[in-house]
């Protein structure tokens, strides 16, 4: 019999382990039972957090640190990460903008800014990078990118001439958009946007409607904010000739996903279908006995593009077999059977509370699967 | 393909599922995956709690209720089983005297009984049992089995030939053991205790010493029982011709295994090994494709004569596969791989209080149940 072959695909189990150390605790489980058979490792993620870690575990990459202006113009150290061709880079926005910058008292997406995200798209410019895929989860901003657009050049001016103040607050004074300073290698740079999302920028399904909330704004403020954007689009229709406000996913990121729109040659695209590609999962598939996959926690909200969704169809395509062990297994999982997920088992060993789950994930994930092997192991 | 036949063996699921609802959540875990299979039922337990149900349950039989006597004299209501051949009764000693009739207050060594238990082995013998199997766990009691047998007419006097009160407590004022009055149809009744302890009556592993202190006794106590239960070993060899202060087990459940071995023709067996018999597990695994067994909790203690221990063992000798679920898993797992469990899952979905875990106990049985067939059929 030739040399089994297990292909471990896992998301990262949030607050507990990588995706990369998942991976290593499904390898040490399955390896008691099938000692000789070889572990590919393909740490997954979905375009949210984590993305950039699995892609630059994935690739043999590397993690890189710069500090920028956070969401509210203070410093903040930003992980981003360079992959393994060394011609692509990895950016989750809210590494540099991301709500976790702000407090419930400091939160405020009426001056709250993506230009730290701005400075690590320069920073990657900087370093040579060729494409960038960029995250776009957990945002604390409301800015339309425009703090981004700002870092890398543009200026925002006000009928004075005045630059704006950062923020989606004052973009109903935005009269003017000078883009001759914007930074001219965003030209050659291949932009890949991971958005799951396909809200506009305005409106009733708008970033500032939907998202704006937990972001801290206030009914008025979500008016405010909806009207500003509304007339943002306007004028960048007006003088840049892009009409992005009704693209979907502009909304992504308070915004972000229309600014990068306006002022980059950004390609919008399901998170999960860009990890596939940039960790060939694919080609690994192909080898495959079995897939195992996993995430913190599964349900039927999985089928919405998560990281075990997206595993499970690409093997689907290639006829393997795909297991996936989660911490928390919720509703109506049987339909995620149709979709090609075979089977799901959770790792919790019994009543406890959440802060030891998470402790000891790696521990349960290895004993999960190296019961799932011994069941494999019956048959042969 | 000849129809499949999974074997389904469960303990009972403590506080949360008895060992017939466990085996049905199995079925219909199992049944999605394989609706054409043969699913035999044989709800287990290994001589504690639950064991005169699974026994009810397995043989087809019923269950009854009498008043008795608990272990302070008040009245209780205590269930005994009747096997589905008529003449086999079933008695868990803690239905009438065990220690949930007690509380932390009340709880007394010196003065509880096991004169209940006795009139659960007589109202068997008034229906015409000819053989009672009993369980000795969980006991309130520490009075030598002599309540137990002044219920079936035996009487313990003091030197002026007045009876002694009710308890451990009296038993150094023992003088003479009258059994002129002893129900005779004992002679004839055949007794089998399940018994998992190898506690012998009196000294440092005896009955008082080991269990005394969780029934109540101060060490003054457990001194003047442990004293007791000497003498009246004493007595009993004088007068009755029986040694039974020594002998592995009579120390169980506050010594009624010495009572019932100095007055009836009772057997001392591992609980385990009793149900395995009366459920004829046996037979039913000999037809097997698969066994599934589970328990509440499942860890290295489970190799020390539980359910999911008898059933893998008898499956191995029979070379089954083995499977085992559980609400809990504990420590030390892998050493059951080697006694024939090939594989435990655990049940609970995530993190979660134990009173959501044993409400929703069934459900989590049949959906990793259906998850472990879906394995199961991989290689079909």
């Amino acid at each position: 019999m030739s040399k089994r072959v297990f292909v471990l695909a896992p998301d990262s189990f949030k607050e507990s382990m990588t995706a990369k150390e998942a991976c290593t605790a499904m390898e040490k489980g399955l390896r008691k039972v099938f000692p000789e058979a070889e572990y590919v490792h393909v740490p997954m993620a979905d375009g949210g957090e984590g993305t950039v870690q699995s892609l630059v575990d994935a690739s043999g990459g590397k993690i890189f640190e710069k500090v920028v202006k956070g969401p509210l113009g203070q410093p903040v150290t930003a992980k981003f990460g360079i992959l393994g061709d060394g011609v692509t880079g990895a950016i989750e926005m809210a590494a540099a903008s991301g709500i976790h910058h702000v407090t419930p008292e400091t939160k405020n997406p009426l001056i709250t800014s993506t230009y730290g995200t701005g400075e690590l798209i320069r920073e990657c410019l900087d370093r040579g990078i060729k494409r960038i895929i960029i995250g776009t989860g957990g945002s604390a901003t409301n800015d339309g990118g425009t703090g981004m657009a700002a870092a890398l050049g543009a200026k925002f001016l006000d009928e004075a001439g005045q630059e704006l103040p950062h923020g989606g607050g004052s973009l109903n004074r935005l009269t003017r958009i000078d883009v001759s300073a914007l930074d001219r290698r965003l030209g050659e740079l291949e932009l890949i946007v991971a958005c799951d999302v396909a809200n506009p920028l305005c409106g009733e399904h708008g970033a500032s409607r939907v998202f704006g909330p937990q972001k801290g704004a206030t009914p008025p403020m979500v008016e405010q904010l909806d009207s500003n954007l509304a007339h943002y689009a306007k004028v960048v229709k007006q003088q840049l000739g892009k009409d992005v406000r009704d693209v979907p996913g502009a909304g992504a990121a308070g915004g972000l996903g229309a600014g990068l729109l306006s002022f980059t040659q950004a390609k919008l695209q399901k998170g999960i279908e860009i990890v596939i590609e940039y960790t060939e999962l694919k080609r690994h598939i192909a080898r495959a006995d079995y897939v195992f996959t996993g995430e913190g926690g599964i349900d039927f909200q999985t089928k919405f593009g998560k990281t075990p969704y997206g595993v499970a169809r690409m093997a689907k395509e290639a006829g393997k077999k795909v297991i996936a062990v989660a911490g928390y297994i919720g509703e109506g999982i049987d339909t995620l059977y149709d979709i090609g997920i075979d089977a799901v088992f959770g790792i919790v060993p019994g009543a406890q509370e959440l802060q030891k789950v998470l402790v000891e994930g790696p521990q349960n994930v290895e004993r999960t699967c190296e019961n799932i092997a011994r069941v494999l192991k019956f048959n042969r």
